[in-house]
């Protein structure tokens, strides 16, 4: 037997793993009625709630290189991304199903850590690992990530909400996990606020919740694919325009500088990068108010960034000028 | 533009592709709240009843290889191993998550194939497609489906209930899958029930949901990954024995005749089998009237094969003889 550094995925059994993961779970919580170990879970719905449910995809060389990434943090991002959605739809967590496709060779240690990094935000979010699928692939790492959270009827945020006049928000700061990911590109062992923005991303559950709980916002959308993309998005679902003021932009100073030294155009990258689990609200002007008590209980702070405008364009308004905003990341093309 | 025939996915954005997937669904149902297209799906919980979740992954090359496979036998068997893991959970079919990693070079008609596949199957069950993720790979095709399904409280059934002394149920026949591959492999136009079997299995939903709601079961597991695994796992699970009759093995009359041919031992073949999506029922002796109810009212044979025992050995019986029952498949070792 090689020693345990050595070891790899293949030198496990399917129940050695999951055991391995069950290990750094807590025990269930009351209302998982059959958890991991049988053909499926079986769950009590949440009362007097919608469930909310979505799935999301972490593969190797396309959202994370293994070469920068610490195993802790490919974890962590793969559960974030989805309570990222959760946030969006101003839903709280409740419960998630991993399925990893995993190469032969991939050290058992990297394997523990990639756990604890899922289960560190898991617990810290309450939620329960209720199920999942471990299998060999001859490719690259991929990690599935299915969760639930659950709603109020009436209260769940759509990106459908937003008409003409609505004031546009967006939480927090942009453009850091842009910034993050090249620092760690040039140096593996980059630290800081970018490269952990980038790494450990934090999604924006609370303020997602209370958005939804006092009906401040009637649009939503996360920005996993980028700002530019998001403002896209709502104002294709809702049927609006939108003119987004270049200068208002919350672009996060240590990208900002970043950028800058680079020649690169700060507002421009920042716009157009994924990886924010930031969120991007609708917000009638008449709702200031219920804003601004968001603003007030929110643990990240809210800035006016733009307008929802009847006509259907989408524009940059820069020293005077209206270009039409940018692109974001696109998935295949 | 290249014509059709020679398009591939990378030819197409994400929205294109989604859009593609939701041509070939019908309308949602009416408890879909907000369906594709948003960060998550809102649904309605169903009525009183348990929520069951679980999730699959089939991986290139490991699950499935393309050159025998048809695109549309790879989106069904993506579905059907999830809906015969809620069947074996007596669980009706409610909603699915559609997650797929694909090669920028896979045929945009493999891909409509794929799908057409997973939707004429989520259709024949009354299956809402309701979230999903595409991303690229430079890896193999990963397809990972979430699913769904409602129980009545109390009527789940799980492995856990055997006791010594229950009868051990097989749904239909067994082998088949295992042979249809191997006559797959030989010749990847190969026809008749077992290439069938093995690409297009059929979930024994109707029969779970019949054992769940009539009580007949103490415990129950789908075959996924073989007879013999199975009897292990519910004899684990349930803290008892069980004693198998190789002559009582209901294989597939096609399959018998393959392994023989080829001077395999067909019930050894049969049992180690994987992909023969039956069910494997443990049943009181004193309920076999409710066992001749599902009988008469299910789709499909059941054939009593072993028993469970209060000894923990697993053995297979077979001209007087008792030798351990080999073990299934597994995913890693």
């Amino acid at each position: 037997m090689p020693n345990s550094a050595e070891l790899v995925v293949s030198d496990f059994s399917e129940t050695d793993l999951i055991q391995r993961i069950s290990q750094q779970l807590p025990p269930a919580p009351d209302w998982v009625v059959v958890g991991l170990g049988d053909d499926a879970a079986v769950v009590e719905p949440a009362r007097n709630r919608l469930d909310v449910l979505t799935v999301d995809a972490l593969v190797e060389d396309v959202h994370f290189d293994r070469r920068f990434t610490p195993p802790g943090a490919i974890g962590h991002r793969a559960l974030a991304a989805n309570l990222s959605d959760l946030a969006a739809m101003g839903a709280e967590p409740r419960l998630a199903l991993l399925s990893m496709a995993i190469p032969a060779a991939l050290p058992i240690t990297e394997f523990d850590e990639i756990i604890a990094g899922f289960a560190a935000l898991a617990i810290r979010h309450r939620m329960a690992l209720v199920g999942g699928n471990l299998t060999r692939t001859s490719g690259p790492l991929v990690i599935n990530v299915t969760v639930t959270g659950a709603v109020k009827r009436r209260q769940a945020l759509t990106r459908r909400g937003a008409r003409a006049g609505d004031d546009l928000y967006v939480t927090g700061s942009i453009g850091a996990a842009a910034a993050g990911l090249e620092m760690l590109k040039e140096d593996a062992d980059a630290v800081g606020g970018c490269a952990d923005r980038y790494l450990r991303p934090e999604p924006r559950i609370r303020m997602g919740l209370l958005a939804a709980r006092n009906r401040a916002a009637t649009a939503c959308m996360d920005l996993s694919d980028g700002l530019a993309d998001a403002v896209q998005q709502i104002a294709s679902a809702s049927g609006v325009g939108a003119a987004v003021d270049a200068a208002a932009i919350p672009v996060e100073p240590e990208a900002l500088r970043w950028f800058e030294q680079r020649d690169d155009d700060p507002v421009l990258r920042a716009i157009a990068g994924g990886d924010d689990y930031e969120l991007l609200f609708a917000v009638r002007p008449r709702n200031r108010r219920r804003l601004a008590a968001l603003s007030r209980h929110g643990d990240v702070a809210l800035t006016r960034i733009g307008t929802c405008t009847a006509a259907r364009d989408i524009v940059l308004q820069r020293g005077g000028a209206a270009l039409p905003l940018p692109r974001g990341y696109t998935h295949f093309r």
